[in-house]
């Protein structure tokens, strides 16, 4: 056993979660009483018998540890005493699907002072308030109550603060969800490079992602943390491309294309792994896509290398601007001053969205604090905004894209055309999109790359070769 | 292109399923006026901003053979006008996802007699209103209706009959369903193949089902028609086993556990595969499960064999059910004669579920008027009862099982005991659970067997060898 699945085969650090959501609440004036999470319930698919696929609602896992639907925990704050519920055994569900978990093999396997039964949640909760005397508050999450859990025992319920403190305090991971977010990186890496080997045979994108979530199924991230993105040629110029469905090999040409961009990651116990490498289909990249690449591996070495505790996000992802106007001036691409350049935001028609967003068990992960309002287009769609703590995972994924949606609006423009020679662009729009991300822990003194998979030029071309 | 593809390259046949569906409100009694129905609609993940994963609402799909999110549909009855709505586009959508399918081009791929844009639904059926004069009825279904669609210039609406409607319709599948079904059958067929071959290298039932999957995707069956089921060793006595993540290795005797139970199907243009095979991990078969397997095929074949229009599937059920008692009778499982042992519906412990159900756009799929309140446990889970129409497609999956939750109570029963020899049963506890299923096209003269998947002894066993 690897060191990290030594780890990972320890319990999840339910409780000193609770403990660090309880002194969020007090630090924002709130003191004493019980937190109220509740899992997701088991549904069915409208008009037919057939469960939803079933995905853990992420405050209650981040106390609990739990991935069993139609449970619920409560935390008493003052006693400093977690409890869990779970469902009562029902004959006719043992008959169909076995025995669940005992109240006994969740009390071995979860980070929690009880295991009872969801029938005793009232009871539960009005011995917390009573033992509270009359300053009893109850948190809880708006819409994620069920009907029937009584709060009237507590002088008061609060509904709309809980949620907030669970998601300021997931920015920072302690070191077992690091180990999370690693063994998710190390389950997609794998995944990325039989994506890579399965291109050379395949002749379709979807055969190309089904050779990632095999693997990734295979390794135990039965779920993906977010729809695939496997786009060859143009396609990759696409931001949000998700069809995978379409052929390899060009009509006109009866050659493959160029590239393939693929954004992909699974999903490992709640926690998310989001990685994206672009790789050549005819074994070595264009000399266009490689200048690209070249262009946008140099954006986030160096970006990842200014990362560490304090830094100020909005700088980083300038810096990568600064970068890919210096490399597409050197094209041709651009024209004019670098200064001239970054400041009437030209090379946001090439790297339109944001660098990164926080990593965790959701993929674009809580605590952000984005402004989609800002008028500035350069940091519009920054998914976080201001400095990284210690602790905090974000992803570095820089792109460089030729969409003419995108571009084309900068070329008609009067005042800003002159800043782009498209004659050189016409070279460039096969290229579709390069974009190359990995998953960053930051820490006190600097980071640490938590993703594995290849990707030097030289690895990459090595691999697909 | 084979003739199969050739057919699907065609387009959905949308028009003649308005036009049956109208032809069904009309024999209930209600005429004229206009079908209102509703694409899904894009949803995001709860406290997450990515979109819930995509599942067409099948009333819409079957009336426009649209996959498009965001859509809906109005048969114009009298006039015989089918229109199809979709979203208009959005600018800024434009840019992350690229061009949406233009009202030109959805008029060319879908079935349907004109295209309009969603923001015109309103004037459309008014339009429709007017020109039926004052007895015009407006048909949709209850909880799909959005927001701000306006039935008010219909003199009546009927929210409570087009579903049933459309369910029942749906029984009887054209040529053009029936080769949708084929096709997810021909995919999903691969799928188990490469799931044997996976078999012989994995160490885990993830990785049986990562091999299924990836055929599915790679084949073009993007989604599975359901939670697959890959259960090892004792696991497939557990009818609704789901979690997938068992070691193949016996802990106890360091060696693979026996057999593999596999119930898994892609979907294909919304259309379901559903097919259940059970094959040996370590090359051949027990003894014991051997003869399980003879049993339970024997079941499957004769039963495939009565099908034809018209027939009773309770008969069918039953006959099931008579094999069942006659083959283990001759293993000294169960004692008795056979016709006290059918009535005393002792071979339920054996064979607890229904022997099949209609499949087409769901898995379980509509019309087919279940009674689970019956309180005959022959019958309770049968999921079809009445008479099979030429033109359905039904599953036939019989199995035997071994389950101590479901047997116990019948060797415990001081009335039922004497059936059921435990010293015999002793031996086979170790079979877990063998169940073999097919699809069926019910036709006039008989039936076509949609699934190819390897079902013999021999093919079984040579596949895993």
């Amino acid at each position: 056993m690897t060191s990290l699945d030594a780890l990972l085969s320890t319990k999840y650090p339910a409780k000193a979660h609770a403990r660090r959501v309880a002194e969020g609440l007090k630090a924002l004036g709130h003191s004493g009483g019980a937190i109220y999470l509740e899992a997701q319930k088991t549904r069915l698919i409208e008009d037919n018998d057939e469960p939803v696929p079933f995905r853990q609602r992420r405050p209650f896992f981040y106390l609990s540890g739990c991935l069993l639907p139609d449970s619920a925990l409560i935390y008493n704050i003052k006693a400093d005493q977690l409890t869990l519920f779970i469902p009562p055994i029902s004959p006719d569900d043992v008959i169909w699907s076995g025995l669940p978990l005992s109240a006994a093999e969740a009390l071995e396997r979860y980070d929690v002072d009880n295991v009872r039964e969801t029938t005793e949640v009232n009871a539960t909760l009005a011995d917390i308030a009573t033992s509270n005397g009359n300053k009893s508050v109850a948190f809880a999450i708006a819409e994620q109550v069920s009907k029937g859990i009584k709060f009237e025992v507590f002088s008061e319920t609060k509904l709309e603060v809980l949620k907030g403190v669970i998601e300021k305090t997931r920015v920072v991971k302690d070191s077992y969800e690091v180990a999370l977010l690693r063994k998710a990186n190390d389950i997609s890496a794998k995944g990325h490079v039989e994506a890579v080997k399965a291109s050379k045979t395949a002749t379709n994108e979807r055969e190309i992602e089904a050779a990632f979530i095999a693997t990734c199924i295979a390794n135990g991230a039965r779920e993906m943390s977010y729809h695939p993105i496997v786009a060859c040629g143009t396609n990759g110029a696409t931001l949000h491309y998700g069809k995978n469905d379409e052929n390899l090999i060009d009509p006109t040409t009866q050659r493959k294309k160029d590239n393939v961009l693929i954004d992909a990651g699974g999903e490992y116990r709640t926690y998310c792994a989001d990685i994206t490498r672009a790789f050549p289909l005819n074994g070595k990249f264009t000399p266009e896509t490689r200048q690209i690449y070249e262009i946008v591996l140099q954006m986030q070495l160096e970006c990842i290398e200014m990362l560490k505790e304090g830094v100020q996000w909005e700088d980083v992802h300038a810096y990568a601007h600064r970068i890919a106007i210096k490399g597409l001036l050197k094209l041709g691409i651009l024209r004019g001053s670098e200064d001239e350049l970054f400041d009437k935001r030209v090379s946001v028609a090439f790297f339109p969205h944001g660098l990164g967003h926080y990593l965790g068990m959701d993929t674009h992960d809580t605590g952000g604090n984005p402004n989609y309002e800002d008028t500035d287009t350069m940091f519009r769609y920054l998914r976080v905004r201001g400095r990284l703590p210690a602790g905090s995972v974000i992803t570095v994924e820089p792109g460089i894209y030729f969409c003419r949606f995108i571009i084309e609006p900068y070329i008609k423009n009067p005042e800003l055309q002159k800043y782009i020679d498209v004659d050189t662009l016409e070279r460039y729009w096969a290229v579709g999109g390069i974009r190359i991300e990995d998953n960053i822990h930051i820490t006190k003194n600097g980071y640490d790359n938590l993703t594995t998979a290849p990707k030097t030029l030289e690895e990459v071309e090595s691999l697909a070769a």
